[in-house]
C-alpha cells in the first residue's frame, strides 16, 4: 500500500543494460526456432553470459528448449547448464550427448556439478556419469549422497587449505604455480597436520601482508567451521549474520573437505525467503512456475484439500443458527465481512510472526511482548473498523441492532485474530513444524468460526 | 504441505553452535538489567560478535535498550549499530553521547555510516554531525542525499582503484602501505586518467599474476558499471545473475564513486523477497515487527479499509439474492466454502505469479503459456472439488439439486481463480504497479463476487 508512486517509477524504469533477457528477445529466438532456423537463434544468443542464456531456456516452450540445445551441441557453455532452473535441466540435457554432458560435468565445480545431475532424469544421469572417469564419478557420487538442502550439497571441494608455517610468499607463489585453483575464491584456509581448519586468511589480508610473514601469524583463528551435514538454512544464517565471502565446511572428523561461497548462499536466502511466501499461500514450497501441470494440480490439491474440510467446518457453525438466519436474511448477507475482516487482519499478523520466526527475530525471548502488542494493535483496528461497520450495516438495514452486533463481532473477531496470527506460528515453531507450512489454514478456520459464531450467536441472543 | 518430516527434525535440530543468542540469554540479560545490573549485563555478551550483540538489543523491550547501551558507552562498537534494525537504531543511539557516536559513524564504512545515521531521530543526527569534521560531513550529507533504495545508499566510498598501466607488483606495494584500505574487498578497478572504470581485477587473480605483469592485461574489461541511482532491486539482480562479489558504482558523468560488496546485497535480497511477501498478506513492505503499536496499526489499517469495501461489494451481490437465500437457507451456510475455495486458488497462482515476476522468470514472453498452464490446473482441481463438494452438499442438505448447483459454482469460481490470479498480477504488472501490493484485494474480491454470484445465481435459475 505505501509508496505507491516510488513502485510505479521504479517499475516503469527498467534500464535497458540491466535486463538483457528481454520478452522480444526470447519472442525472437521462439520465431527463429519455429521457422526452422535454430542456427539463427543460437547466434543471436551469442554474447550473453551463461546466466542470461539460461535464462532463455527457461522462458522458452519445452519443445523450443530442445531444439535449441541440440544445436548448441558442445558448443553449449557448462555453466548455462548451471544456471537453469531444476525444474528445466532435464530438457536441455535429454537434447545433449552424454559424453558432452560429461566433460561439461568434469569442467564445473563439484557443487555445480552436483546441482546439474540431480535435475537430470535417472537413466540419463547413469549414461552422463558411464562417461566420467572413475575418481570424479565417486566424488560426484559421494556429494550426490548428502542430503539435499545441507552444506555438503552447497559446497565445492576446490580450495585452498596450506600449513601454519608456510609464509605469505610461499601461499602466493603456491597459488601462482598451481593450474587447477577454483575460479573464485576470497580466502585460503589455514589446516593442521590433520587437515582439519585451524584459521583463515582473507585474500586482501595476505595480499597485504609482507612475504615473510607466516600464516600462523596473520590468520584469523577460532571461527567454527560448518558441518558437512549442516541444513542450508543454518548456513545461510551464519553468512549473513557474520557477512561472510567464503567459509570452510568439515567432515565428521573435523577435517577441511570443502568451501561455500557467499553466490551459492545468496541463492539459499532467496529460496527460503521464497518458500515461505509460497507456504503460506498454500504452495507446497518452491514456485512450480516450470512443473509439468499433472504435478502442479497435484501438489496444490494437497492444501485446498485441507482448505475444503475447514470450510465445510466453518460451514457447520453457521447451520447451528439456521433458524437465526431464516428469520433475519441480513444477518446471511452480512456474516462474510466479519470472517474476512479477521482473515485479513489475522493474516497481517501472521505474515510478519513467519518472517520474524525465520529470521530469529522473533524468539521466546521478545513472544509475549509482540504477542500483547498485536493484541493492542487487533483491539486498536477493531475499535475503529468496528465502528465504521456498525454504521455501515445500520443505515444499509436501517437497525440499529444489527450494526451493534457486527461491530461487536467484529472487534471480538480482529482481536482474536491478532492473537491467534502470533499464537498459530508461535505454537507451530514450538511444536518442531515449520511455522510457514500450516499456519494460514489454521488461522483462517478460527478466524472464520469464531467471526460465524460470535455475529450469529450475538444475533441470536440479541435481535430475536 | 510436503515433507512435513524433514520439517520437524529441521526445526527441531538447532545446532547450538549456529544461533549464539538464545532465547535464554535475552532473558539473562534482562533479568540482569532489571535487577540493576546492567553492567553484569554487559560483560554476558562480552565474546560475542557485533551482529549477535545486536540481535539482544533487538530482543529487549526499550527501557533495557537504553540501559544496556548507556552502560556500554563508548565501548560499544561501532558495527553493533550497524548491524541493528533502523527501527532499534534510534532506541540504542539515544543513550549514547553525540561525541561518541560521531567516532564511531568516522570508523565505519560509508555506506554503514549512512545506514545509523538515517535510523536516528533528526535532532539527535544534527548533534551526531556537528562533531563529524567537516569534510566527512559533507560526504555523509551527500550520501544521505541518494534515494532510498539506490545504489548510491548501499555503496561504500572506500575502495581500491589503480590506474591500467601500474604493475601487479605496484598495486600489491599501494595495499600493503596504504593504512586506510576498506576492511573487506575483492576485487581493484583499473581507472582511466578521467576516473572511469576500464575494468576489474578479483584479488585472487592479481594474486596468481607475477609481479612484472600490467594490470592492463590482467583485467577483466567491459563490464557494466553500476549507476549511483540505479534502484536497488536493479543492483541485486545484476549480482545475483552473474554472481558478483563486488560492483564499482559511476556517477551521472562515468567516474568511479563506490564500490558495492554481496552483503549490502544479501540484504537488499531478503528484504525485496520479504517485501512481496508482506505485501501479498497486505502489510506496507517491510516488517513492522519492531515498530510502535500506533504506527503499525495505522499502516495496517490502510489495506483492512480496502478489504472492508471490497467485503462489503461481496455482500452488495449476496443481497441480491435475499429472496432466494429466504427460501433456501442452507444456501446462506454453503456460499462460503465457494468463495473460500476460489480465493485459496488464486492465492496459490497469484503468489506463484508475483514471486515469478519478481524473479524475471514470468514475462511477457511466456505470460501467455503460463496463464493457459494455470487455467488449466485450475479446471483440473476445479472438477475434482466440485465432485467432492457437491457429494458433500447432496448428502447433507438431502438435495441432489443443491449438489450439483455448489458444484458448478465451484467448478466456475476455480477457473476464475486460476485466471484472474495470473491476469491480475500480469496487468498490475503492465501497468507499473508492484503487482504484490493490490494483487491480493483484487483477486478475493473477484472470487468473492464470482464465487456468491455463480451459486446464489444458479440456486435462484435452478432451484425455486
Amino acid at each position: 500500500m505505501s509508496e505507491p508512486v516510488t513502485e510505479i517509477s521504479e517499475n516503469a524504469a527498467e534500464p535497458d543494460d540491466v535486463y538483457l533477457v528481454t520478452a522480444d528477445l526470447v519472442r525472437q529466438v521462439d520465431a527463429l526456432i519455429g521457422e526452422g532456423r535454430p542456427e539463427a537463434a543460437r547466434d543471436l544468443l551469442a554474447d550473453l553470459q551463461p546466466a542470461d542464456v539460461a535464462d532463455v531456456f527457461e522462458m522458452l516452450p519445452r519443445d523450443d528448449r530442445q531444439e535449441l540445445a541440440l544445436v548448441f551441441g558442445a558448443d553449449l557453455d557448462p555453466d548455462v547448464l548451471n544456471e537453469l532452473d531444476q525444474a528445466v535441466i532435464a530438457d536441455v540435457a535429454a537434447a545433449l550427448d552424454p559424453q558432452v554432458l560429461a566433460s561439461a560435468i568434469l569442467e564445473m565445480d563439484s557443487d555445480e556439478a552436483v546441482f546439474v545431475l540431480d535435475g537430470m532424469d535417472e537413466e540419463h544421469r547413469d549414461a552422463v556419469l558411464h562417461h566420467v572417469p572413475a575418481p570424479d564419478r565417486a566424488q560426484v557420487l559421494e556429494s550426490l549422497s548428502f542430503p539435499e538442502d545441507s552444506a555438503g550439497r552447497l559446497m565445492q571441494r576446490d580450495m585452498i587449505a596450506v600449513p601454519a608455517y608456510w609464509t605469505v610468499g610461499q601461499v602466493i607463489d603456491y597459488c601462482r604455480d598451481t593450474e587447477d585453483l577454483p575460479d573464485e575464491f576470497y580466502e585460503v584456509y589455514v589446516v593442521d597436520p590433520r587437515f582439519r581448519p585451524v584459521g583463515r586468511v582473507p585474500l586482501n589480508r595476505l595480499m597485504r601482508s609482507r612475504r615473510p610473514r607466516l600464516m600462523r601469524e596473520i590468520m584469523e583463528a577460532g571461527s567454527s567451521p560448518i558441518q558437512v551435514d549442516m541444513d542450508q538454512e543454518h548456513v545461510a544464517y551464519l553468512f549473513t549474520q557474520y557477512r561472510m565471502a567464503s567459509a570452510p565446511v568439515i567432515d565428521g572428523d573435523g577435517r577441511l573437505v570443502g568451501m561455500i561461497t557467499f553466490d551459492d548462499v545468496a541463492e539459499v536466502i532467496e529460496e527460503e525467503a521464497e518458500e515461505d511466501m509460497m507456504r503460506l499461500s498454500g504452495v507446497s514450497g518452491e514456485s512450480d512456475l516450470f512443473e509439468p501441470v499433472l504435478s502442479t494440480a497435484r501438489s496444490r490439491s494437497l492444501w485446498l484439500f485441507v482448505n475444503l474440510l475447514t470450510a465445510v467446518l466453518a460451514s457447520a457453525v453457521i447451520a447451528i443458527f439456521d433458524a437465526t438466519l431464516e428469520q433475519i436474511i441480513a444477518l446471511a448477507i452480512l456474516m462474510p465481512i466479519v470472517a474476512s475482516m479477521g482473515g485479513n487482519a489475522g493474516t497481517q499478523t501472521l505474515t510478519v510472526a513467519v518472517r520474524a520466526l525465520a529470521t530469529r527475530e522473533l524468539t521466546a525471548a521478545n513472544a509475549a511482548r509482540i504477542l500483547y502488542k498485536e493484541v493492542i494493535v487487533g483491539g486498536i483496528n477493531g475499535v475503529i473498523f468496528a465502528i465504521s461497520m456498525g454504521l455501515i450495516a445500520g443505515f444499509w438495514f436501517e437497525n440499529i441492532g444489527i450494526g451493534a452486533v457486527i461491530a461487536a463481532a467484529m472487534l471480538v473477531n480482529m482481536i482474536v485474530a491478532g492473537l491467534f496470527g502470533m499464537l498459530v506460528p508461535l505454537g507451530l515453531s514450538r511444536a518442531g513444524i515449520d511455522p510457514a507450512v500450516a499456519a494460514t489454514v489454521f488461522l483462517t478456520t478460527i478466524t472464520d468460526v469464531i467471526g460465524f459464531f460470535a455475529f450469529l450467536g450475538l444475533a441470536a441472543l440479541f435481535l430475536i
